[in-house]
């Protein structure tokens, strides 16, 4: 397996623990986001989305996390990362989604780019826009693990799901935003547990070789 | 079942299609976006995210429409809406993301009005905007249909699966916001095949009862 990666895409970031977490190894091919990399070949022609991660298994490219993480499962299904009840996994994808499609996409590097050039936004005010989004998104999140009775110490149950995969990159940039956390002490506190873990540290942006040193 | 719904919201429509692919039926919850009903309760009190749709089964509410649409699957396999081969399944899901998390979102209501009300956005803008990532997106999805050689009339295969309930109603709005649909001519034909199926055609905006007349 090679995984097309950056240290700080969130995206690829899913992908690195969901593979420490299975104990599987990929190789890294690295698209450094900053200076467009991924707009050329050799990535562009790789996924024709021009969007990180890419997994090429067997000579076969899989796109987008969220299929990318499911084909995981499916195939390595050990350890879990989805519960066994269908309900469950429906509310463990759920919070998955709230951070895979309503928070994520809406601050990635493309739609800040736009806001800076067409509407001129400022650093500040692209900093308000990420935080909003975060900050409803996480006050979704941080209410469902508030109703959620047999929750442990990650997002679900007693062990790390798909849900935390989307989380703590999350978390991570929403610090990077200057996002203040103490408003969610529940995410807070699974960030931590997370993070306590060797397949979340190994993960980490600042843990890639091509982080900057 | 009962499935809280606008006829206008994009998410809510990729779940009546699903439904109807299944055969199942639901009673409709109607919540106004066009009011913001969904910020209120008694909406506010069944989805903390405040955002359509939500599902309501035997008294449990499921939210965010990846989330759903995988528990209709698993739940009600017949006729199924992924492909068996986990390759194939990661192909579908990645079609369906590049609409429901890379194109879907960052168009969504509460993010237009940011950009009138915060970036002073006209309504020429806004439409640029949202044109922008159609484009992105459905360039991307255009040359994952081209690509594939074992394609039939939809956006997988043969039959509808669950691209195809991501892309359809984004199609829809894509024309709503006056885009151009003659640059993907795959995505095109993908659509009418989708609108000659009454599962697709009842499931339309339009011929909801919530739909003005």
């Amino acid at each position: 397996m090679n995984l097309f990666t950056f240290f700080r895409s969130g995206t690829a970031h899913r992908v690195r623990i969901a593979l420490g977490l299975k104990g599987l190894s990929a190789t890294h091919s690295y698209v450094d986001l900053r200076v467009d990399e991924q707009l050329e070949p050799p990535y562009a022609e790789v996924n024709p989305q021009k969007l990180l991660p890419a997994l090429v298994v067997d000579g076969k490219v899989m796109i987008q996390s969220p299929a990318i993480l499911e084909w995981l499962e499916e195939t390595h299904p050990t350890p879990p990362l989805l519960p066994s009840d269908p309900m469950h996994r429906a509310h463990v994808r759920a919070l998955a989604a709230i951070v895979g499609c309503d928070i994520h996409p809406v601050n990635n590097r493309r739609i800040l780019q736009y806001l800076r050039q067409q509407f001129g936004a400022s650093e500040e005010a692209v900093q308000t826009w990420c935080g909003r989004w975060i900050g409803d998104g996480f006050d979704a999140y941080e209410a469902m693990l508030r109703a959620d009775p047999g929750r442990g110490a990650f997002s679900f149950g007693n062990a790390p799901t798909l849900a935390d995969l989307y989380l703590i990159p999350q978390v991570e940039s929403a610090r990077r935003f200057n996002v203040d956390m103490s408003r969610w002490p529940l995410i807070s506190a699974v960030d931590a547990a997370c993070l306590a873990l060797p397949a979340f540290a190994d993960a980490a942006p600042l843990n890639q070789p091509d982080a900057p040193h």
